[in-house]
């Protein structure tokens, strides 16, 4: 079992030297937020992680959920944890203040969300679809929906499940059947669905569902589709959870990994019929899950971060402990002296701080888009954040795959062994680039809907951006040669823009084929973009005397490594996107 | 749960077409064997493999072994299927014929063996591992022993473990304890080994450990390390298992997979002292174990094949049938059709081809390497077993971990659901880059003792044969862009060949820095050679109206593909190599 601390110098580094922390909170009206307040927020944060979650992940894992007649129960010791986690208000932080948020900055948040998602990525799921459920209600509900439901989501008091995917139906929404009923002021809904995170436990008096469901007007095929609030308790008179609804979990799945989160089948309406309540505007269901898929989509991607963190720090302790080199006189040494494994170190630790800057960026981004003072900010904030969602999400899921390979790799034979807890890790990162749109699905978004539709334009606008990086870079005798790598990597991406606006409307199939070469291609640029910032930034404060020298030139180490060992991989993803449909689309079906 | 079928159109186009079985067989005395009986070997084995091996791959996964007083208990029906496993001959393909096997070449016992590992990897490390063991004592043992011991581990009536590994000795043997004390005309053995596969089971009636150890007078380090015979059961005076010998498994391990092969710790000597017999001479057990590690190390190499060709057949079946798309008319169709599931397929398929290349062609060196007429051919033969013999371990494994990454991803949500078997072969192929040489270790081989110390001379010899593949390639007008692909790859290789040359001796974490980088490199490299040449064959027959149309075109694809999409990955490598070890190296250990 591997302990967990929080990399607190790292992040710090990000929000305020890449995110730019002071500057966004000023701009975007958190003029009561400054980096101190922030460090103080995540050295809290840091400290419940590690001694309340971190040593519940294991117990997760082995022991699991398990369905019985009282519902699923959960893993041992989570309800106390989940109730310290809630009273410590973690779960208000960037809640709306008019339902007891704290009103904080998404990137704040998300840096926080970070620590529980390291500590437990099975434990964290909960408030992080919690945080889905509320972000839907707040943009789409009536008033007296949100007086109804918000003040409970946001206290940790009642939980929130996202219910979307069908047997018949996951990727492909459009195929949903669950039936919404009009019934005085509410519905009766009926159906199943799959793979609901959450969607049952014994931690909390209520659980609130938010349900995609067709009423019987509706259109077919995603216009047709409407979301609706479905509490497991119905409320008494005093607001209070009452009545049993009639929506019960039928069954938990044995996946792979995260075992201490139930992933339930949930049936709706086997009985009366469970009762909803409509969400926003019947139809425009889709529409309502949209606004709440970039930040959860870029929620899973800061999962990419914080998985592959754990698997770091364990590896890192197993690489500086385990002896198993003889030096000449008889004496050992232990496996972190060998080239190859601090290549695997380097590996991981420059592939996290590159994921994270990525991440947090994304994140600010959110903060811009909702509150930055002018319009004109706000607008290219969001053509952004919408942009960069696809490549958090993707990238850093992907990524992530890799990282906690490494980790277990590391571990050499005791890897394989569950109980040295690395292989944990690699399990539970396995789910990251399936759920919340596969990575498939991130890529499709990336080329179809964030650049065909603006004719490349987002993209061309965060190039601009890159280059200033490049210049600079470029004018630094010492990261001159970083300046050039990345400048070899904009090619690329300029080159992969191209190549789609060019190709994409003569040959269907070429935006789908190239997509996620594409998506990861602009992945390695965004994260080679933010480790030169980041080296520049290293630099000056270097240079100025302030700062800890020590973390500060091993950054500008992990840039150097990022840009000689991970930035050349664009190269190779060009290359690909260059070769086209052809090959991918040649064979009829039965030649496979 | 998926199914198996053996795909032997493909094994039998890479025998006949890239190995030239029947001149291999013609060259190497191997006179009664050529195409047609290969075929219906492969045949039989096939139905074999999927028939008894393929069912129990499952249940292996779920049910596992247990340690009860009897000793270990394998998984239910595995006893079964062995006894008619070795019944039908098939434990003793390659084996030799003065001992009862059946002297077939090894190529063609590699591609049998294919079969077994993609039926049940768990099942197939029992004969695999006996086969180990049986080639230690064929090349290193007296007449004594050989007489004793061969004939019933070839029959399988009794299996075979190698015993390397204790808590303190991995990768680094010279750490190794378990002592050798000499009495009469044998030895008592003292000591406790972990990670031993198979290393107890009820399926036979004795399990002949190869185990590695101390003698007193032993010098410190690697050459001070001998090799005994330790029976489980002492033979009576007729030859007959008798009494029980002083070792026993102490624990299992529980593992991210192959749960169905038991995974020992064995304890050696806990009463009297476990009787074991030397073999060869003593200290010189280290050499006893690098005679058959060029084998054992092949033979994972080609379990990354199968695992991968396992996990491309679910996926492949799942991508046929699962509908996920909606047409205009409302009818549904399978996501097949998308193009990046179908770029998942290619790369799994294309990868797969290409493996089994390099692997087939890594077993036929061996064939020539011992049993080539002429020395010269012998000679050369060797040189080529010992460079490929890395990269087909290193290259193929690391690559099954991609494939079977695909795999579990083309089946969405369903991929981390554990009853859809993909995450099976996913975790199982989890520890082919670990067990028999890590990744690592195999690049170092590489870098070192296959190519630093020749000067790089097996290198080039190699490199000189790919460039007339290349110049055939760039000949034919179809196949002149996968030439112009396989040169550019060819450039990388010989520039890696230089910088390592170059710069191993005046840095001396040059090498291991750089090492892995430098394994895939070549193992693209020697993926698209063969590749290439395979589509040269394919465009002959096809030209000459031989073979089935249907899969000598989809060979040209995926050909084409491999060398789109895979090959320029060498271009990464390249300039990752040429980085050297500067950021490697350069944090101190609390820096991390």
């Amino acid at each position: 079992m591997s302990e967990y601390k929080h990399p607190l110098k790292d992040t710090e580094f990000v929000l305020n030297e890449v995110v730019g922390l002071d500057d966004l909170c000023h701009e975007s009206g958190f003029e009561e937020i400054n980096a101190e307040l922030a460090s103080a927020i995540l050295t809290e944060a840091g400290k419940f992680g590690s001694a309340v979650l971190s040593p519940l992940n294991v117990v997760g894992d082995t022991q699991g959920v398990k369905l019985t007649e009282k519902g699923v129960e959960e893993t041992s010791g989570f309800k106390q944890a989940y109730r310290q986690f809630a009273e410590g208000g973690w779960n208000s932080l960037i809640a709306d203040e008019a339902f007891g948020g704290q009103g904080l900055p998404n990137v704040l948040g998300t840096a926080v969300n970070e620590i529980w998602q390291s500590a437990n990525l099975s434990f964290g799921l909960c408030p992080l679809l919690t945080q889905g459920a509320v972000e839907a209600i707040s943009h789409h509900g009536s008033d007296e929906l949100k007086q109804t439901w918000l003040p409970k989501m946001i206290s940790g008091e009642w939980t929130g499940t996202m219910n979307l995917t069908e047997p018949d139906a996951g990727t492909d929404l459009a195929a949903i059947k669950t039936r919404a009923v009009p019934e005085e002021d509410h519905y009766r809904i009926i159906g199943q669905k799959i793979f609901i995170t959450w969607g049952d436990h014994q931690m909390t008096g209520n659980i609130i569902h938010l349900v995609l469901a067709r009423l019987p007007d509706a259109p077919a095929g995603v216009k047709g589709i409407s979301l609706f609030v479905v509490p497991k308790f119905l409320l008494d008179e005093n607001g209070h959870p009452g009545k049993r609804n009639d929506v019960h979990c039928v069954s938990v799945e044995h996946k792979l990994g995260i075992h201490g989160s139930p992933t339930c089948v949930m049936s709706y309406g086997d009985n009366e019929g469970a009762i909803g309540y409509l969400v926003g505007e019947p139809h425009k269901g889709l529409s309502c899950m949209f606004t709440m898929m970039n930040c959860a989509r870029q929620a899973v991607g800061l999962q990419g971060v914080a998985i592959a963190e754990r698997s770091y720090q364990q590896a890192l302790a197993y690489a500086k402990e385990r002896l198993q080199g003889t030096n000449r006189d008889g004496s050992r040494f232990s496996i972190i002296k060998f080239p190859d494994v601090r290549r695997m170190l380097m590996q991981m630790k420059s592939s996290i701080e590159a994921m994270r800057c990525v991440a947090l960026v994304g994140a600010a981004s959110v903060d811009r888009a909702g509150r930055a003072q002018d319009e004109a900010t706000r607008r290219k904030a969001l053509a952004r954040l919408e942009l960069l969602t696809p490549i958090v999400k993707g990238w850093c899921t992907e990524l992530a795959q890799e990282v906690t390979y490494l980790g277990t790799q590391i571990n050499g034979g005791m890897g394989f062994i569950e109980e040295t807890g690395s292989a944990q890790h690699y399990r539970d990162a396995r789910i990251l680039t399936i759920y919340e749109g596969t990575t498939g699905i991130q890529a499709l978004d990336l080329v179809g809907r964030k650049t065909l539709l603006n004719r490349g334009e987002s993209l061309a606008e965060l190039m601009t951006e890159i280059e200033q990086t490049v210049m600079a870079l470029e004018d630094q005798a010492t990261l001159a040669a970083q300046g050039r790598a990345l400048r070899k990597a904009l090619d690329a991406g300029q080159a992969a823009r191209r190549w789609l606006l060019d190709n994409a409307s003569s040959d269907p199939s070429a935006a789908g084929s190239v997509s996620v070469q594409f998506m990861m291609l602009f992945g390695y640029l965004c994260g080679g973009w933010l480790m030169g910032h980041s080296a520049l930034r290293a630099q000056t404060l270097l240079g100025a005397g302030k700062g800890d020298p020590e973390y500060l030139k091993a950054k500008l180490v992990t840039a150097q490594f990022f840009s000689e060992q991970l930035l050349p991989r664009t190269q190779a993803s060009l290359e690909a996107i260059q070769a086209g449909s052809g090959s991918i689309m040649a064979l009829n079906e039965d030649q496979f």
